[in-house]
């Protein structure tokens, strides 16, 4: 079931134990929607090593446009060399003196994993739109098959913030017996209406722009104007009214860009502009589209007929994080998926992060972070779940 | 200095003093940033009938895409058939039997009054991006012109929501001693950093489609894509996340249509595509961007050097009113508009209208409205202002 080799994107196989990052090809992965994926690469990697009894492993799972690159151990002092550098390594909360953390890049994403981008098996030609329908249901089923591939059965904690919080809450909720702690940082059972609308006006952009051509875009090109624009709506919904004001008000921009421009051109609008421009460089416009559908089609419900029978699932010791000014997924109903786990019969603590930077606070606050996480990932594990394998 | 004709719109000339749609043509308006409309061409209506001291005018102020049409005489009882056809009427908050209402669209838009699809005086092509930048003082300056061309030197109220809303400021700030009452809904000093990247988007939307020609397209075509995109932004700004969710939540749509589409489609998106569409086949592009750009430029401290200066002069007696849910203009902006008018030694009043509506309330709830407007437009007028002309 499990083929081993170079994936196409230059990430090496190596064997569980050891940092780096490395690939793993299985032959096939069935999806919630019937479809199959075969084969399907995964990137991941590792930091730390994994304890002998395999019990020490932390899953830590990306959000939207992440890859699997959490921690990098070149620079480990740089907050953005890896999405959440700051917090894995040693001494760090997520302790790699103490736990074996991996992290994968999901299935229809662009950084290794196989996504809309890869070689379709038929004709080596890029899937595209022949690319199946992912869920976050699906990005469980290949972590789990892949901690499988590597003879781990049982996660000791698995963690993520946005689509990552939604992979963890999937995770206690698919494989309770399998997860000891989850972290759902910034996510909640489903997506409000609001946010829903947005990833929607989103991908109207992406797939209006002519550039993207149904899909067909040829590689390396693609709906750039259409993608920025997608971006820059997403970096609203992981700002915040407040933390915008406090940072750009109405400055204007220091100099003008590339984009066309209609009036004069403010600070707040180029700095949009910036980071659209940056994610236009690094993604794929059709992974875009894959990605946000599943986090706009997840609903734990789905499967299991209600929240309380999905969330009552759980056996894992539950930590939720919301954010005060996150407007995606507001901390209310952060608070709200605690409580409802907690009255489906489970353990979940809530704790917020106060911050004015929106959604985004678990990518930035770093040291509020690490308090908020540091007191849960030091306890003692869970006593009440299955002896380990 | 007035010339008067019939309009490209079809709109009529007539007398003050009478109800109807009708035109006036000035020789030319100066603008502030210097440049010159020459001519302009103003429609306008009235309902109402003008008093022999001139002493019983309400201006009534449109939305970004509004119009003069905010009563419709002939069904009076379609709340939609004239923008604030509730309010406007004998008995009404804007009661005819006592009020003169006025209602002029302004410069830059595309109902009767010179806009960017009316012809150049030129050579008789559409201005489109020929057309001088407009502001929210232009408008006012419009407005001022179009009335004293009319034998109305004074105002016994000037009332708008949104821009229309910053129009009614602008008014009480730019002529204080022409106006007696003012009413400011949703509206504030400025826009805030997260609804000027929101319209700044818009923009970028509208300009990146293709068909949009840089201003140039053919009229009655246009950016049909990016202006859709535009008005499906500002819907949301228009409501509210609890309304959206109240009303739609994660519902799938009845039937899908005809835009390009990507995974499930959902009540809430095909309404805001409902909404674009509806917007796309009644509005010009090139006006969408002058009039959301004099939108963001708005600023009533300019020209005047602090907002305390600004509001300073305003001998009106205000009302403002903010609305609950609103995220445009949210309520604490609006309430603070009305605090920083009293400690600028004015006289403010400030009401809520709560609501799941949103910045869109003063458009939907007509009770609430109501109710909010019909005693301040019951009083006497203001007695401290200088006497009538």
């Amino acid at each position: 079931m499990v083929r081993r080799e170079v994936t196409p994107g230059g990430v090496n196989m190596g064997d569980a134990g050891a940092s780096g990052p490395r690939g793993l090809t299985l032959d096939r992965l069935e999806l919630e929607d019937g479809a199959t994926l075969a084969p399907l690469t995964i990137a991941y990697e590792t930091w730390g090593r994994l304890a002998p009894a395999r019990d020490n492993v932390a899953l830590v799972c990306h959000a939207l446009t992440g890859s699997a690159h959490a921690r990098d151990d070149a620079r480990p002092d740089d907050p953005r060399s890896g999405w959440w550098n700051p917090l894995i390594g040693p001494g760090r909360a997520f302790d790699t003196d103490r736990y074996y953390v991996i992290c994968a890049n999901v299935p229809g994403s662009c950084y290794g994993t196989t996504g809309p981008a890869s070689p379709h098996p038929g004709d080596g030609e890029p899937y595209r739109l022949r690319f199946p329908h992912v869920t976050v249901a699906d990005m469980v089923r290949a972590q789990r098959a892949l901690l499988l591939a590597l003879g781990i059965a049982r996660l000791a904690v698995v963690a993520g913030g946005s689509v990552g919080g939604l992979q963890a809450l999937e995770w206690a909720v698919a494989y309770p017996e399998a997860v000891e702690k989850a972290i759902v940082i910034g996510a909640a059972q489903r997506l409000a209406a609001q946010a829903l609308a947005i990833d929607d006006i989103a991908r109207q952009a992406i797939m209006a722009d002519p550039a993207w051509q149904g899909g067909s875009y040829a590689p390396g090109a693609g709906p750039r104007v259409g993608l920025g624009i997608a971006r820059m709506l997403a970096m609203l919904t992981y700002t915040s009214a407040e933390g915008l004001e406090a940072r750009f008000g109405r400055r204007p921009a220091a100099r003008a860009s590339g984009w066309p421009r209609f009036g004069p051109r403010l600070d707040v609008e180029t700095y949009l502009q910036h980071q659209a421009d940056k994610l236009v460089d690094r993604f794929d416009a059709n992974s875009y589209l894959y990605l946000t559908s599943a986090m706009d089609r997840y609903d734990v419900a789905a499967g299991h007929g209600s929240d309380r029978a999905a969330l009552g699932r759980i056996r894992a010791e539950m930590l939720a994080v919301g954010m005060s000014s996150d407007w995606l997924y507001p901390a209310a109903q952060v608070r709200a998926l605690a409580e409802a786990i907690n009255e489906s019969g489970g353990r979940a603590r809530y704790v917020e992060l106060s911050s004015p930077n929106g959604h985004d606070a678990f990518l930035k606050d770093w040291d509020a972070m690490d308090a908020l996480l540091r007191p849960f990932l030091a306890s003692p594990g869970d006593s009440r779940g299955p002896p380990h394998e």
